[in-house]
């Protein structure tokens, strides 16, 4: 099955398009989990191990996606590697689709190694294959290519930098007329044409951080097939309200991120009431899931 | 002592420009390397450890910089990064000057942990801390200041694409007027105004893959204080000749980069007089290193 009709398949068993970034930082994880990855590298990605499995166990109830990013893993070198491999493999089994945010990007020769590291399971199973991976489009069309190919054959998404989320985003992104970044998506469009599926949609996919429902409506249009990722729901900025042009009326067509609105949803004086950083993690997904809720049901 | 100031200190000392990329994928390897990398991840990073610590005893006699490709050892997951952090340790210990290609770059929160990973030792030592990292400047300057402020603290270089070498560079790089890639130049200039060393070079590196002469001479007068690194010499279709414009008197001011022109050197027919690959690769290095003398030549 393509990418995209496995992801929608899992979006609406779940009913929501929500999705949680795993940007765990050491220095804000819960008990006994913070404690324990102060002893060193080795005892931080146990650390993570453990974490990961647990939230992972209470995020398959709720939701669909995860997207671990890599940078934090890669604070802890080869043990961090672990523990990413570990949280993909344990995510998988419990049926999540696993996005991995790496963010690469390079000529042909060197995506081609990234691609099969990431999205082909490396040399001999070196590491566990995601569903899905980020890019960043740079570098521009032949070093996309074998990213392109790799998804390709193992029935995997794309997901290309468009513009993003942070404050700095137009200083590149806007440049030209029209902006870099429509430039971007217009390519992103093409790049995904031939993936479409029965319904549709493409298997290449864009990540957008629009900051206006205009600027979302905009980008929705340049690229009508193309599966969004939309960042910085919560502490980014973002709410649900403006989402709903990247949706279609049965609530297919994005996934909205949140990261440190769920993990850190343990530190919450309002969710004091409840005894557990699981309970407390748990809430805020429940909290989201039912916020991005009202996004959909506008287009219904 | 700044990155800048301790580059060119080892550039004079060994009199060239050159750099060699550790692009080392394991289906080019001599042997025995090859052979044994053929039995899983494990016994390929193995490998590659002991083979990159061949081929560092090498080139830390003629040359003064080595460029890891993060690609090919994350192709080999967590094994791969223990093989990365050794060529990056052992490298070091000779006296080379590593300059990590990893092309990474994400929102600021992120790049921070990335900064962290690759220029600052990671949590607690977890992984060697590279000299100097290849970051995409996509995302914009709240993206690149957690780089910024730890090269800063570590006195690390930074080298930020520019315009790549490969052919479809100029889809997105050439886009408007100017060109994008003319705006991320004078950025990158300003990003290094105040790293400027006593002789006026800042830490604050560009990638150029320059086609041709002139271009090359554009982008050096956008930057004129920046230390470029010139990708793509013999295999990518670059040679020694219009690389002048890049470096000054004292030949400083650009690194001149080979990857499989040094590492498929052993497959060279006009080398089987030497009956080793490390013969054959040292007699590539020392060739490479007389191409690059009639540039600096030239200025004198």
């Amino acid at each position: 099955m393509s990418f995209a009709s496995r992801l929608w398949k899992a979006v609406d068993k779940k009913n929501t398009p929500a999705m949680v970034g795993l940007d765990s930082r050491l220095d804000h994880l819960p008990e006994p989990f913070a404690s324990r990855a102060q002893d060193g590298p080795v005892e931080a990605a146990a650390a993570l191990v453990d974490y990961h499995r647990a939230l992972i166990d209470i995020l398959a109830e709720h939701i669909a996606v995860i997207k671990p990013q890599s940078a934090f893993f890669e604070l802890l070198g080869p043990h961090g590697w672990q523990a990413c491999g570990d949280a993909i493999a344990y995510a998988k089994d419990r049926g999540l689709i696993v996005l991995l945010d790496a963010k690469r990007g390079d000529i042909g020769s060197t995506s081609k190694a990234y691609a099969q590291a990431l999205l082909g399971g490396g040399f001999e199973h070196a590491f566990p294959a995601s569903d899905a991976l980020t890019l960043n489009p740079y570098l521009g069309d032949d070093a996309a290519e074998p990213f392109l190919k790799i998804a390709k054959e193992q029935q995997a998404g794309l997901f290309f930098l468009v513009k993003t989320s942070n404050p700095g985003a137009s200083l590149f992104q806007n440049h030209g007329s029209p902006p870099l970044a429509e430039i971007v998506a217009k390519q992103v469009h093409r790049w995904g044409e031939e993936t479409r599926n029965d319904a549709g949609w493409s298997d290449i996919g864009a990540v957008v951080g629009a900051t206006r429902p205009e600027e979302l409506a905009r980008f929705r249009k340049l690229m009508p097939h193309t599966p969004l990722l939309l960042p910085g729901f919560g502490f980014q900025g973002g709410t649900a309200d403006g989402l709903s042009a990247a949706f279609d009326k049965k609530g297919h067509g994005a996934l909205v991120n949140s990261s440190r609105g769920i993990l850190w949803a343990y530190k919450r004086e309002d969710l004091f009431h409840l005894a557990t950083w699981e309970a407390r993690t748990e809430a805020a997904v429940i909290e989201m899931k039912e916020q991005l809720a009202s996004v959909t049901r506008v287009q219904q």
